[in-house]
């Protein structure tokens, strides 16, 4: 019967709806949110420009554009019981699971979190990308005994983001290139964790459980996980000239993986991490500090002229390059993962907006493998 | 291009792994655990015993059941910060919500929280199956303001649940009413929730991520929800001689729905539907109040009866009797979901541990049916 039956292990390839906010193509190595090339869009857009586009399907005029700004601030005031409880929260907890907590019981203070009509979700999208930030922002602090600092109403996401995480007025150019970091990381097609987001919501579950859902879903390192787990790698490596040394004993000899580098989709080079390495070499050089830069260059050079990486298409993805930026940044190496989070926000909100206009029952099937018709046996009789 | 690509939305049919877990068929209304048949689980077996056949994939022996069982009771103890946090939430919070936030948090005083071992896993299975009987058990009580009552180390997940909710020794009958519901809801193959599970697990994140998913996920009244909805449906009902118009005016009239009839997968009777009734009417029968079981029983034969019901093979499924069980063991009826969660603990565990054994990616694919080629427009050049 095994051999009859197809098995869609990893679900690779399987369409599973149709959606009208990013289109990934792997092949070229080419990303569109709703339209417009991830190129024009990290060069240009405000985060809060991108989130409008996938909310509505279409770029903003100035005064649209204030209000959904205006709102995502105004909504991102997160509830004192949820600041009480992340004080209670052991300061060593890992970041994500944190995130996944806090996120849950945002719910129980949202009077609308049991109403899924577009227009309850649509405000609750605003306000779950604002408390995100909020909570991303002050876990970075309350782990380390710090004040918290509320949102400002008349700053952007990344400002606030910044203003929140260092407790003073951002400095513009960590600001852009944080803000540049989130357009690229917004929305991605049916990565697993809005894959995921939308099977919650499929159940006629809530936004709250759906994103609780993403956020444990990206945590993974096979996700999420891996900006935080490039790092850690550049950081073993250390030096410049340790990169070839490490590349031949880990990757050749030991037969280790890059992190960072392959993806599932991309078998060109990831548009995002085009973007970020050059980013990251300009960040890196204006900090006087190019060291990290250079490792994850030399180390993505080795493996570019490799035959192994070749054959496979293995290509740096985005975590690669934005490990290097958020570094640089002097962002803590374990809330890269959260700031990814709080990035791909809009897109989850947008895709469980998506998912309810036009709902059905994720539920697929298994192949059982197992015993059949085995008589039940008393316990006494069992050996 | 949309007409060339096959769209597999809810994913009807695809199989997405093999497992040893469980057989569903639909079409005959089957169903088997790693082999036994569920009428014969239903009849002869303790919770403990489906939980370790599941885990083992084999029936224990008097040793084994009696480590399992003494492994579950001793891990049920919830940490004091997590019964805090429980106490700070406000009273009228939807349980399934407050179950996911709690969950979470077990994580962050857990000490194997990170490590995804088999070792560990099963560990933590044990310890979450405990836990979350725990946290449902006693979220009726502070709800009320009523004292925590922590588990008694010498009892079953069911004798413990119903003292715990109780607060005093349990009653025999209801222990095994509870049992029976228990073994029956705890595990069904491909479920939304399980699958869910399974996909958080897939990249790499931890078990409580992924027991979190699942709980957001059967929340849903398209999953676990249907239990309370079935219910709400009975009460709103009120009277045996109401069924009748109710259901010319609600389902004939109106086109609405009978909650707890219909299943994706079974077109033919849910088997454990049959167990329950059974069940549903002894219990019933014996409490003195057969007036819910009436309408319930009612209201199924006039669906049985009628030509749509027949043509789409709409028969009761697991949520339709179970609610007249829990209701007649004077359980409320907003905590029949959590109840269902409890019970599946076993089945959701045993699925992680399964997709970790052998895992890869879930990573579907979406049909991309927006704008292309849109050139970018400066804020102030937008309509």
């Amino acid at each position: 019967m095994s051999d009859e039956v197809k098995i869609y292990k990893g679900l690779d390839g399987v369409v599973i709806d149709e959606s009208k906010l990013s289109l990934v193509n792997g092949t070229d190595g080419k990303l569109i949110y709703s339209g417009y090339k991830i190129e024009d869009l990290a060069e240009h857009a405000l985060y809060e420009e991108v989130v409008y586009l996938l909310w509505n399907g279409h770029l903003p005029n100035a005064t649209e554009l204030e209000a959904v700004r205006a709102e995502i601030a105004a909504g991102a005031e997160v509830p004192a019981p949820v600041l009480a409880m992340a004080q209670m929260l052991p300061k060593d907890a890992e970041p994500m699971a944190v995130l996944r907590t806090l996120t849950s019981a945002l719910a129980h203070y949202d009077d609308e979190s049991e109403d899924s009509s577009p227009a309850a979700n649509r405000r609750k999208a605003a306000r779950l990308t604002g408390q995100v930030m909020t909570l991303v922002a002050n876990w970075s602090r309350i782990r380390k005994g710090l004040p918290v600092i509320a949102p400002r109403h008349d700053y952007t996401v990344a400002q606030n983001y910044m203003y929140m995480l260092r407790g003073e007025a951002p400095e513009v150019n960590a600001v852009n290139a944080i803000n540049a970091f989130m357009v690229l990381l917004t929305e991605h097609g049916m990565n697993a964790s809005t894959f995921v987001g939308r099977a919650t919501t499929s159940t006629k579950s809530d936004m709250h459980s759906a994103i609780v859902s993403a956020i444990g879903t990206l945590k993974g390192s096979l996700h999420g996980g891996a900006n935080t787990e490039a790092m850690r790698m550049f950081l073993e490596i250390g030096e410049v000239e340790n990169v070839g040394p490490w590349f031949e004993r880990e990757i050749k000899e030991l037969g280790g993986k890059i992190m960072g580098i392959g993806h599932r989709v991309y078998k060109a080079l990831d548009p995002r991490a085009a973007v970020l390495k050059d980013r990251a070499e300009k960040l890196a050089r204006a900090s006087g500090n190019g060291k990290w830069f250079d490792i994850a260059d030399q180390l993505a050079n080795l493996a570019r002229a490799d035959a192994y990486f070749i054959e496979r298409k293995l290509y740096p993805n985005v975590d690669y390059f934005s490990a290097i930026v958020l570094y640089t940044l002097e962002l803590e190496v374990d809330m890269f993962t959260p700031l990814f989070a709080m990035s791909r926000m809009a897109g989850w909100t947008a895709h469980i907006m998506e998912q309810t206009a036009n709902n059905r029952l994720m539920r697929p099937d298994v192949l059982y493998t197992g015993a059949m018709d085995l008589p039940w046996l008393p316990l006494d009789q069992r050996p």
